[in-house]
């Protein structure tokens, strides 16, 4: 065997990068469209054209690989909404803000997220993790709310108005589940935009 | 055989619909807790005290069995809540409507819907019907609360205004679902209950 140079060393990295994200890519995917009870290490391993082994090595079991892809992409739309609104935003964008909160919740990664919550209501296994995931995802999406919509949190009040406007957006990813319902939820996001305004100030 | 007389029919009708509403709830309870895949109709009638045949006399399939029984629990539900505020709400009273439509969606009859919505998103043969039972309750749900919020729906936006609300009451009861969210509900729903006094003018 040749000595292991610098060069040798990034691209092995690399392609380990990339077949970690092509796994939790999938593992939403596979959890979106199966639920939880078709979604397998080696489902999604076939999907992401990945051997059983090498998603193995990655994850080691199904939870860690569930658990850390709906993080992942939830980090993913994070970021992605944060750079939709680079600079903060106005009074006036609300209603931009409002809806692109709202769209957090009415993709695949949501319905991944719903799969998962639900197969953790009954699996003692996934329970306490996914309890956890959610804390975490819920409090970075209030806080990317708090700075989009660029109001004062110490005021009395704001703090429960943006976390019931996250329930509704949860409402409607929910009602979005069955049937599509983009023109109901498009007038509801335009109607409470402007009483929101209202109410925050 | 004798003759049955009128007498005779009556009890065994009688019996009839009460062990169909033994088995109703049992189904709600079931799907609660343990979801959709843990939920058969042999597993209802033993714990309802019904053969598994008289079982399907009343519901000759599983998806029977579960669609009516969120169906019943839902229209009992209404009906009690309707009996909450018999004579309608005046404006005072608007923050305990809005507390008593939020609980609708916090109990074991959401957890349970919400086992059979997520089944039925990759379920074939459980989709329509579910689609259709969701659209039946959700309108009857959206009738009940424009009466007991006393609001005149022609005014504009005061449709959709109650539409977001049980959007974020049907979110609350996500939120509620691995862990006891009562506190925060509590808090959003008394400064939502402000915001909508406010909005619904």
């Amino acid at each position: 065997m040749g000595a292991v140079t610098e060069a040798d060393r990034a691209p092995k990295q690399d392609r380990s990068r990339a077949t970690r994200q092509r796994l939790l890519e999938a593992a939403v995917a596979c959890l979106a469209e199966r639920g939880w009870s078709g979604s397998t290490v080696t489902v999604v391993a076939e999907r992401a054209g990945v051997s059983r082994g090498a998603a193995q090595h990655h994850f080691p079991t199904r939870e860690d690989l569930f658990t850390a892809a709906v993080e992942y992409v939830a980090e993913r739309r994070s970021a992605a909404l944060r750079g939709l609104f680079p600079e903060g935003t106005r009074a006036t964008d609300r209603a931009a803000v409002v809806a692109a909160l709202v769209d957090l919740y009415t993709g695949s990664l949501f319905r991944a997220a719903l799969h998962l919550w639900v197969a953790a209501s009954h699996e003692p296994q996934l329970g306490p993790r996914v309890a956890e995931l959610e804390a975490r995802v819920g409090r970075e999406t209030h806080r990317i709310a708090v700075e989009l919509l660029a109001v004062d949190e110490s005021r009395p009040g704001t703090r429960e108005t943006v976390q019931g406007l996250l329930d509704m957006a949860r409402g409607l990813g929910l009602a979005n589940l069955l049937t599509d319902d983009a023109a109901r939820r498009t007038r509801v996001v335009r109607q409470w935009a402007h009483v929101l305004t209202e109410a925050l100030g």
